[in-house]
Order: C-alpha cells, then sequence, then structure tokens
C-alpha cells in the first residue's frame, strides 16, 4: 500500500498545529490544503503540497486523497463532513460537528451510510496525563470509581463575538470535560445539574452567556463527577482531573513551564502551568493525529466517534436545559 | 484576677484531647472533670484536678468554676449548655449543639439570656492550613472568590449504630465542611443542591443513610461551592480546600505522615495523609481551646459562636431536603 | 517500681525545651532543676518541682535523683558528667561532651567505671522525617548506600563570640550532620575532606572560623558521603537528607509553615521552611526525651552514647585539620 | 540571503536527534549527510536530501554547504573539526573535540586561523530547567552563589567496551556536570578534589574506570561546587541542580514521564523521571540547534566555543589527576 493521502481544510491556528503534524508523518502524505484565507494558503505553501485549494468544493473537486482533516469553523463542520463522506473520504473533524442535535444526528447517519470512518477532535483524551489517569482507573488502580472531579479553567475569556456563536460556555468549553468525564471512568452520564455565574466580565452576560459554572453529573451507577469552569484563571491554563475510588485516588495535575523552585526570604516560588492549550495540549495533538492515521491504517476503529461526540453535545444541551430550569435534567430528556 | 477555673464535660475521645490542651495552658486551672464512665474519671485522676465527678448535676452543685467544656455526647450537648447557661458558666461545647434546629435556637436564647459566652468546637477553623487559606482570602490574594472546592473523605466509616443517630452524613460529618465553606471566604451561603449515594457498604443505606456525597452550595453573590464526601478513603483522611477567585488560587493541602520520597525501578513513592482527625488535627484543637480562653480572658467575642452553629444547621437541613426532593434547596425555607 | 526522678541541669533555650518535655511524661517525675540564673529558676518555680537550685554542687547535695539531664553550656558539661557519673546518676548530656577528644576519653572512662547511662543529645536522629530515612536504608529499600548527601544550613549566623568558643562550625554544627552521616547508614567513616570559606560575614573570618562549608566522607566500603553547610539560609533552616544506593533512592525534605499553595500571575507561592531547630526539632526533641526515659525504664541501651559523640568529634576534627593541611585527613590520625 | 546550507557526518543516536531538528528548521537546508553505515545512509534518504556519502573526504569533495554538524565517533572529531575548518566551514560538534588537550588546542588553532565559527554540543545548556536557574542566578535572584550542588546519575553503565576508550566516567560523562557547573553561575573552576568508586559494577573497575564519584569544585572566588555521579540509577535518568547564595536558593528538578499521583492504601506513586537523555533532553537539542543556526544567521558568537569545551576537558583531567594522586589539583597544573 502507498501513503496514505490527507487534505486538510482548514488552516487557521489548530488546523496550522495539525498540519504541522501530519508533515512529520511519515506514514502520510498530504496532498491537498484548503483555506479560504490568503494568509493561511500562503503558510501553506513551500512545503511541497500538491495541491492549495480555497474553497471545499474546489478541494473536493481537484485533489485526491483518501482522508480529509477538517479545521474551518464550526458553521461549516457538518456540511463539510457529508461533502466528505459522500465522496467516501474518511473524515477527522474538530469538535463539534454541530450545535443542534438534530443536525449532528442527520450528519451521521450519512457518514453511517457512506461507511467512512468519522473521528471527532477531542484532543485531551491523548494528552498523556489524562491518559495515565484513564489507563489507571481502566486497570483497577483505584478499584470501583466513586467520585470524579475536573477543573478546567481558561487563562482569558475568548472574544464575545465568538460567544456569541460558540453556543455557549458549556458547548465550546465545557464540552471537552463532558467528554473527559465520559473518557476517565468509561461510563455514561445519565443526569446534569449546572449552576452558573457571570462573574468575571458582565459582557459575557450581556452575550447571554455565564462565564463561571459548577457542573454535577451523574453516571447510571451512582458514580458522580463535578466539573468546575472559569473562562479566565489569573494564573493561566488550570486543567486537573481526580478520580476517588473504592481502592484509592488518582490524580493528574497541570503542566508547568518548568520544574525551578526559588527559596528566598519571601517564600517559595515556582513556575506557572503552561499558559494555554496550543502549549499544554502540543503532545496531545501530535498523538490524536498520530492514532487517527493508525486507525486509518490498520483498518481498526477511531478513538473517538460520532457517538462520543452527541453523547457531550447531549451533556451540554442538560447542562443549558438545568441553568433554564434551575433543577436537574435527566439525559433523556435531550432528543 | 486568679486564673480561670475550668471544668470539663465528658473525657471520651474529644474530651482527653481537650483536658490535655488545658492542661498544659499556664492561664487557667482545671478544677473539675465529670464522666459517668468509671475508666473516663481513672483517667482524670492523678491530674492534680479537684474535683472528679460522675454526673454533670453533681459536677454544677459541687464545684465552683468559670467555664465548662462540654465533650460529652451529642443528646446531652443542648441541655448540659442550658444547664451551664442557667449558672452563669461560660461554655465551649462540641458540636453540634442538637440536631433540631428548634431546639439550638431555645439553647440558644437561654445562652443571650444569661449573657455567658458559649463557644461552638468546630476545631477546622484552627488548623494552620486553612487558616492561611482563610487569611490569604480575606486580605485579597485572589482577588473576588468564585469557586470553592472542599475535600473531606473519611479514612473509615463510623460503626451503624452511630450513622443511626448522628443525624446522617450531612450533620456528622458534612457540617464541618459546611462551617469551612463559610469560614473560608466569609459569605453566608444561600442555596443547596446535594446529591447522596450508597457506594461503599449497603449496611449504611440501610440505617437510611449515604457514604458518598457531592454538595453544590451557592452564596449570595453567586460565588459557587463544591464539597466532596466519602466515609471510607482508602488512604486515609483527605482534607484539602481550594478558593479560586479573579486573581488567583489558593489551596491546603493534607498533612502527611512524613516528607519522604522513595524512588526505585518500580516509581517513586510517598507516605499517606495523617490517619484521622486525632493526628490531623492535633496542633488545630490546640489552638482552638487556647483561643478559647483568651477570648475568656481578654473579653473579646469568641471565635466560632452559637449563630456558626445554625448558619451550619441549616446548610445541613438544606442539603437533606435536596436530596429527598431532588432539587435545590433555599436557605430560607429551613426554619 | 516508683516514677524515675529526674534533676535538670541548666534551663536555657534547650533545658526549656526538655523540661516540658519532661513535665508531660507521665512515666518521671522532675524533682530538681538546677540553673545558676535568677530568671531560668523563676521560670522552673510553680511546676510543682521540688528543689530549685542554683549551683551544680547544690543539686547534687541536696536533691535525690535517679538521673540527670545536663543542658548546661558547653565547657560545663564534661565536669558535671563526671560529677553526676560519680554519684551514680544516669546522664543525658546535650552534645558536645568536650571539645578535646582526650578530655571525652577521661569523661568516659568514669562513665564506664560507675556504670551509669551515658545519652549524648543529637536530636536529629529523632526527627521522623531522618527516621524514616534511616528505616528505609536499614530494611534495604534503597538496596547498598552508595551516596550520601547532607544538606544543613541555619537561617542566621550565632554572635561572633559564641563562635569564638563554641570550637567554630565543625564542632558546633557540622557535627550534627556528622552523626546524620553515621546513622543514617549504620558505616563508620573512615577519610574526611574539608573545604571552607567566609562568604557570609567577614567578621567570622577574623574570629577563624568559616560560615559555608562543603564536606566529603568517605566509609570503610567506599560509600561517600557530601555535606554542605552554611551559616545563614536565607529562606530559613534546610535540613534535607538523601540516600543513593544501588536499588534507588530516599530523600527527606524541610519541614514548612504550611502546604499552601498561592497561584496567581506572578507565579507560584508556597511557605517557607520552620525558621529553626526550635520548631523544625520540636517533635524530636520529645520522642528523644521519651526515649532516654524509655532506655532507663526498660533497662535497654542508650540509643545514641558517649562513643557516638566520641566518633562525630573524631570527624568533626579530621574536617578541621583537613582544612588546616588542605588536603584528605584520615579518622586513624585524630587521636 | 538564501538558506544556510548544512551538512551532517555521522547519523547514528546523536546524528538523528540532529538531523530531525535540522529537518524542521525552516531557516536552513540540510543539502548532504555522511555516514560510513548503510543503515544510516538508509535512515538519510528519502528526506529530500541532496548528498548522501559514505565517507568524511567525499562529503567535502562533493557537497556544497556552508556549515557541518559532526555528530561521528569522539575519536574522529578532531581530524573532521580540522578539515571543515580548512574548507571555511562553520562547525557543531558533539564534545568532547578530543581527550587530549594538547589536540584540542591544536584543533583550536587551526579554527581560529581560518576565522570559522566553532560550537561545542554541550545540550544541557539548553534544557529550560538548567537554563531558568542559570538566568536567575544571573539576574541576581539568589544574590552572590556560594554553594552549587549537581546530581548526574545514568540510568545504566555504556557497554564497557565504551568505556575503555571513553576516558573514563569523568570525560565521558562528567565533563557535563563540569560545564554545568561553569555555566550556571558563570565562573571559572581553579580546584579541584575528587572521589571514586567502584560500587556497581567490578567490570567498570577492572577496565581501569569507577562507577560513582563525588567531586568537589572550587571557584576562584571560593563559591564551591559539588557533583555527584552514578553510572546506575534504579529510578532512570537523575539530573538535577541547586544553587545557594546570599539571598536565597534555586533549585532544578527532574522531569518526569507525567504527573500522576496515585493513592491507595499502601502509600502515594508517582512517575519516574524520563528514562534517559533521548527524552530528558529533546528540548534542549532542539534549541541547541536551533541557537547555532541563529549564531550562524545573525553573525553572533556562538553559546558555548571551544574555550568551553578546553575549560571542561580541564577539569576533568584534573579530576583524574585528583582520584590518582589522592589530592586536590588545581587547574593551572593542567596544561
Amino acid at each position: 500500500m502507498g501513503k496514505l493521502r490527507i487534505a486538510v481544510a482548514g488552516v487557521g491556528r489548530i488546523g496550522k498545529i495539525h498540519l504541522k503534524n501530519l508533515l512529520q508523518n511519515d506514514d502520510i502524505e498530504v496532498v491537498a490544503v484548503m483555506d479560504p484565507m490568503e494568509a493561511s494558503r500562503h503558510y501553506a505553501k513551500g512545503k511541497n503540497i500538491q495541491f492549495i485549494a480555497s474553497s471545499y468544493n474546489e478541494l473536493l473537486e481537484i485533489a485526491d486523497f483518501d482522508a480529509i482533516v477538517i479545521c474551518s469553523p464550526t458553521d461549516t463542520h457538518a456540511d463539510y463532513v457529508v461533502l466528505a463522506a459522500k465522496k467516501g473520504k474518511h473524515i477527522f473533524c474538530e469538535k463539534p460537528l454541530d450545535l443542534s442535535l438534530e443536525r449532528v444526528n442527520e450528519v451521521l447517519k450519512v457518514v453511517n451510510e457512506n461507511n467512512v470512518k468519522l473521528m471527532i477532535g477531542f484532543n485531551r483524551r491523548f494528552d498523556d496525563e489524562f491518559k495515565k489517569i484513564q489507563e489507571l482507573v481502566q486497570n483497577g488502580a483505584i478499584g470501583e470509581p466513586h467520585i470524579v472531579k475536573i477543573t478546567s479553567r481558561d487563562p482569558e475569556a475568548p472574544p464575545i463575538n465568538y460567544i456569541k456563536s460558540s453556543g455557549g460556555l458549556f458547548l465550546d468549553m465545557t464540552i471537552h470535560d463532558f467528554d473527559m468525564a465520559r473518557f476517565v471512568v468509561g461510563k455514561e452520564v445519565i443526569e446534569v445539574y449546572a449552576k452558573g455565574a457571570v462573574l468575571i466580565d458582565p459582557a459575557i452576560g450581556e452575550a447571554g452567556d455565564i462565564d463561571t459554572a459548577v457542573i454535577m453529573l451523574t453516571y447510571a451507577d451512582g458514580t458522580m463527577a463535578i466539573i468546575d469552569n472559569s473562562r479566565e484563571a489569573a494564573y493561566g491554563y488550570d486543567q486537573r482531573v481526580e478520580v476517588f475510588g473504592s481502592k484509592g485516588m488518582v490524580q493528574a495535575n497541570n503542566n508547568f513551564h518548568d520544574s525551578h523552585r526559588l527559596y528566598n526570604s519571601s517564600g517559595i516560588q515556582a513556575a506557572l502551568p503552561l499558559h494555554f492549550f496550543i502549549d499544554r495540549y502540543a503532545q496531545a495533538y501530535k498523538t490524536e493525529m498520530s492514532e487517527y492515521i493508525n486507525s486509518l491504517k490498520n483498518g481498526g476503529k477511531v478513538p473517538v466517534d460520532g457517538q462520543d461526540g452527541i453523547s457531550s453535545l447531549k451533556i451540554g444541551l442538560a447542562a443549558i436545559k438545568s441553568i433554564q430550569e434551575k433543577r436537574s435534567v435527566h439525559i433523556d430528556e435531550i432528543n
């Protein structure tokens, strides 16, 4: 078999990361890149890539490839996935497929009908820290899980315009934590209770969103999870997971700039957590793409599939409903 | 002024701690001890204490003292406090005053009418770790508090008989965390949502209680707190507090047996947290009693008063109601 | 058997610690205290102690006791031990017995002839941190020890007058580390190479001493130890031990004021080590005295004896010689 | 200016790392690779490299390049550097240039005469951990340095054959620490005292080397450094630096596999340090090559030059002499 031929649609912040990682992967060849922005196309030039397209249609027509990596804006995901699936291409798509559960169901139907593989970009599952936690839990190191605790705080809030169209905190940010809650114990969530507040920036409230939240999840067997979120942690990106069980507890901590300790008369100082996701999850993005390529090559299942996307979306929609109706919401209420 | 004359009622596990700390305090004299158990009275003998009584009435009649430290069983607290207050004695009483809010209100009325000082034994406020957190928060080190996280897990469940009469997890165990939630940010809680499960021992469920819980508190200004509890942490007593705010975060960790790190081919090993409250809070009990004595000597307020007892009790009762009615409960519903 | 009757000679800084710990020990009775200073005698009064003497002779004449705890100035140690031994009293003596090896040998001869027990106050052996290290090494947790590392830095230099009569850094400060080097691996040192400098205060140099030193010790089997000392660590008392061996490594860290971590935009802050020995070794002093009392009661060996004092003194004298002659010194050269 | 044209001589373990990092550097073009081994040349093929040579002469003759990266066996370094310098090529050469000080001096003479830039591969200077330490020291964060402590232990001993020709522990392993000792405080070492032992493998002793060592360095101003080395740490690669000074202390710790903490009834477990230099110094190798390229592009000084190579070599030779003659050796004795 020759090398897998990969196309990349969208070369923005995340697209650049994926493109760079793909170019270092000896198992594949990046044969085409698409971006409507001149600057992004310019970035891709000089990287020995055959086709540089400015529209998705152009890309699908002219390029001959096996799989596509979709990193374009969220509102294009569903359409792009459908079009690629119909052409028989395997797909890696950044989360979320869509903010509408109905639309996501439609998209997955097309994907299934066309028998292509679809992987959703929940990058944190590939982070060495969280993978280790998941493995230890799975291997019984802490016995039966009882309480999951996820801390997820961004260093700074996104622009108000982004917030207006992102689906809000639960769908643009916490959705990663909902996926983590499922991933780390391998169980499905059945109930959601959420509480939110605008404590950082009133403009976020005016845009109809919250900036601080605490969410309680319940799994079918009674295991409970608590997630706490903030749009703005003064000390940088805070990404921690703890799982407590019948035989012990396991924790994953942040990654820090370095390990130095400075002792002086006023105390002991240490370096801050890596500032944001591009640094913190550099290794995760690399592993994520590598595992995606492996699943294509080896014919196995993709590590994160459409159903994972749906499950997290449903928890997110339940959290929104919980806030609106000030009550706990069963996942079956979301359809 | 001569030395303060102190009586101690109840010389069980906690009573012994308080008695020992009192005997080392040069500002006071322990003049009387009461315990219905022969063994406990025997323990007190040979410590140069004037009166050793076997009943509370006997103690009140024969002994001449300024203040009493009540460490007898919970169901005696209310009566003992009332009797002491009517005799004009200052009182330190282990928590809780009573499991009934109505009864606690009656007791406090008597205390106020007799103009005596009543301190409630929320020992954790005097722990150096948590005091440091409270001070840093109060001094603005983290700006405005947004999220409080309290982990509180016991190393082993109490006997089923204890659970049957203790008022249950929220009133015998979480009540300390409710007090901590108020203490650490100096704000009142207005809403409670609780979720519980029986994941450790079915017998606890049969006794009508839960053994694992997650509780979400909301303060008037939108600040949120999450508490997680377990009756049984395989690795020992787990007592941590984290407060996240607009300018930073502060954390208190457990106290460990020692600081050793053992590196070998299978990993790095460290010592466990101190096993339970007697070790973990040894310093706290000492400071607590010393601050109580100071407040008597110097005529100031006691650091934890009857209203603190009521506030935590109300949060506990709201948590019970929340579990029963599967909804969030406003603190004003508890009366 | 009635309670052991203990006398305390010298109630300065260390004497007060020992006295306080003895007064809390239910196995003994403190029957006499001696101090030439009025203030120290005043301190001892009101503690229910039978005899308060102002001279050592007076103490020996009037008081009837089984054992004595000597915490008087260093230059009195040898005489006091000899006098007590001749009266058949067991003796706990603060280190060092004397700065002269000859005199120490004479003293031990008298001790042996009179068949009394003599314990030397190397308090650090009783520190829970270092004890744990010693136990792990002894139990084979790291296999055969290869490299011992001891960091020992004081928070501030003593007064110049003290330095002039203390025997210098190696005999007043490093002597504890020499004992630790022997204790932690249970082996004898045969060679010493030392290097010192005056980097903190020229007055220390003018007084004939050094304030910063690095010492390399070799044990008979080739195991090596390195000690580093400073009279002044800006961040407080720094007391760490590491032992590296064929199967691993074990480390003991400092004890800190508390465990808090404060995260803000400028970094992460933590509390400093406990400032000096009175705080850091509070537990060690307590355990030390308790083990001494136990060895008297139970008839066993004292945990640190005169030979331990001699061994550390010889290493100290070898270190001094090493500095003077700029070469490594074999322990057999010291006699 | 076009892209810098780089050749790589030697594509073994280190050569592969440098080649990979160079191929990702957009500022340069790798135009030629040389390795006498078929397998290594095969590795280089398919990476779009113009010339793949099997001998150094062939490389110099046919390839047109600006600078060469020499990663061939140690005994070729001196010749290769001389030949490249005479052709006017800039040179990056893995340490050491040679084990003979005389030969190194000759080589540097040729380098200087031909006015080419030579950088020596002391990779650890580019490690983020140690760079941070160096910066903090340089910026006065700890005041005047007094004591430097370097721990450097390999996870496993190299093959005996390597040891026989490597120059021994001080020249193949500790030489990195000698460079670190100079780098981290920016001062020259004037005196060396070393002590070594064979504690791991008698075969190492039979090969004329030691496997465990402690080295004491003195700088001109009295600052002291201590290095401890082992060929075999059961728990992996141990690379730590601590600098203590008049105003504080700064420490760099190891890098670990991950940050997880597993608490269970037997203790707390954590992940080991990264196993060896390829993992631990992956970032350092990348930064090293990038800074080398920058110095070529921007016309500045190389960050580690031939004099740095000489200085570390002299300390190493002094350490060997110290062991042989059992005394401290002044650096001026080495010529």
